[in-house]
């Protein structure tokens, strides 16, 4: 009897084993976009902390002032930034923002201001880091302004979206970047060629401020608008250093950006 | 030949099939931890945004104002809470403020201070959230009374660490917690039960904040300590609400609390 069913049943055991590995497979796939921290048979952790514990700390600003990505975290972030958690999370935010302009009852005097920070959060430049580690590489302004002189960044797509929608509520936009006065014309075509055609000031750093810190920068910018008339009633960025210092606005939000840290 | 080998071949695939489904159930509970959005087949997921996301919107302070995790993030919340990323999170926030301690140059004077909040940063009230669906049900101060009442809330053991490290290091420390007075007897027995031996002040809620946001009682309560001499050096807390504001101090520390919001 079981020299009978024996074939059988070794079809079965095949089916089932194959299915079992597929399921594995599957789940394999379906999670290699998901923030996991670089722990186990690699054996390349961050030592006493997980890399999803890094991001974490970087983004609410517990942990300030790094130069790099921790190297153990190169696969994590690129993973992190390639995959379908930077978008979502990026979406949750200009979501968030959206909702809060739409439920303010705005005076209709274009007077109302939203900031937008430009790279990470209205530009991206991943396709310049998808050759640098994704920050595990030291900043090195060389081919980082030859890059941006290229002036082929994408917009963030949801931040585009996000910018779209607030002209529509009848926000007027200003941008202010990080970027040099020398930077203007490329930034300008950039911005335009992806989809941002508008905006009442494009702010970018003077040699003035030089060697100041970009929270002294991007406050005093914020200061000479308000002093222009205009209610900053949104300030959206991707650097803490977007947000923090004054003049900031009457609510500002926090881009997603595990890949380098400004001050 | 074949029907020789036959009953070893099956018990080799047997064996292997037996691993497969084990590693598979390992990788199952390796990962029954990490945080995942609650999509799929379970078809249980936020509309438009993944649990992931809205976690990282909350603890970055872009969604705020929100009563009640969203139902369909319950199982991902415990799995956060009672797996091990909460406490690698913890631990990522509170290494950094000792790290940040010990890089001061600190002044002997027993005036440099350091302000912990009390519930979901020194103490853990997961005992009483597990039975309570984790933060998806409305707050109840009915029940969490009686919770507070027992006593028995465990430590956070990273931010326990980070008191005595802190202790070590001449800093003084000083509770401000939205609990009221009436509470603070139970209070300061359950501090001391779990290891929070010393402080200079356990501020606890007076009626006459009632109404106040925690913002506006936390920020006169701080200003009253420096009146007094104190240097904030530091301040920790589960909920913004604990650190923005005034009188802020030096550096501030966000513990990570998916489970409720106070403004």
């Amino acid at each position: 009897m079981i020299m009978k069913i024996l074939p059988a049943l070794l079809v079965f055991l095949l089916v089932t084993l194959v299915s079992a590995i597929q399921a594995s497979d599957d789940a394999l796939t379906h999670q290699i976009h998901l923030p996991r921290p670089q722990t186990g048979s690699r054996g390349s952790h961050v030592p006493g902390i997980s890399c999803l514990s890094w991001r974490l700390g970087v983004e609410t600003h517990n942990i300030i002032d790094w130069e790099t990505v921790p190297a153990a975290c190169e696969g994590y972030v690129g993973h992190y930034m390639l995959g379908h958690q930077y978008r979502k999370d990026s979406k949750a935010v200009t979501y968030e923002a959206y909702l809060y302009a739409k439920s303010l009852n705005l005076t209709k005097d274009d007077k109302n201001l939203w900031i937008f920070d430009i790279d990470e959060t209205s530009l991206s430049n991943l396709p310049y880091y998808v050759h640098h580690g994704f920050g595990v590489e030291a900043y090195d302004s060389t081919t980082f302004g030859a890059w941006v002189l290229e002036g082929t960044a994408p917009a963030l797509p949801e931040s585009l979206k996000l910018y779209k929608k607030l002209l529509t509520l009848g926000v007027k936009v200003a941008f202010i970047t990080g970027r040099g006065e020398s930077q203007r014309s490329v930034t300008e075509t950039n911005l335009k060629k992806v989809g941002y055609h508008t905006w009442v000031k494009l702010v970018l750093k003077d040699s003035s401020y030089s060697g100041k810190t970009a929270v002294v920068y991007k406050s005093s910018e914020r200061k000479k608008l308000e002093e222009n008339g205009y209610r900053i009633i949104g300030n959206i960025g991707d650097q803490w250093s977007d947000l923090l210092g004054t003049n900031v606005g009457n609510r500002s939000f926090k881009m997603p950006d595990p890949m380098y840290y400004i001050s």
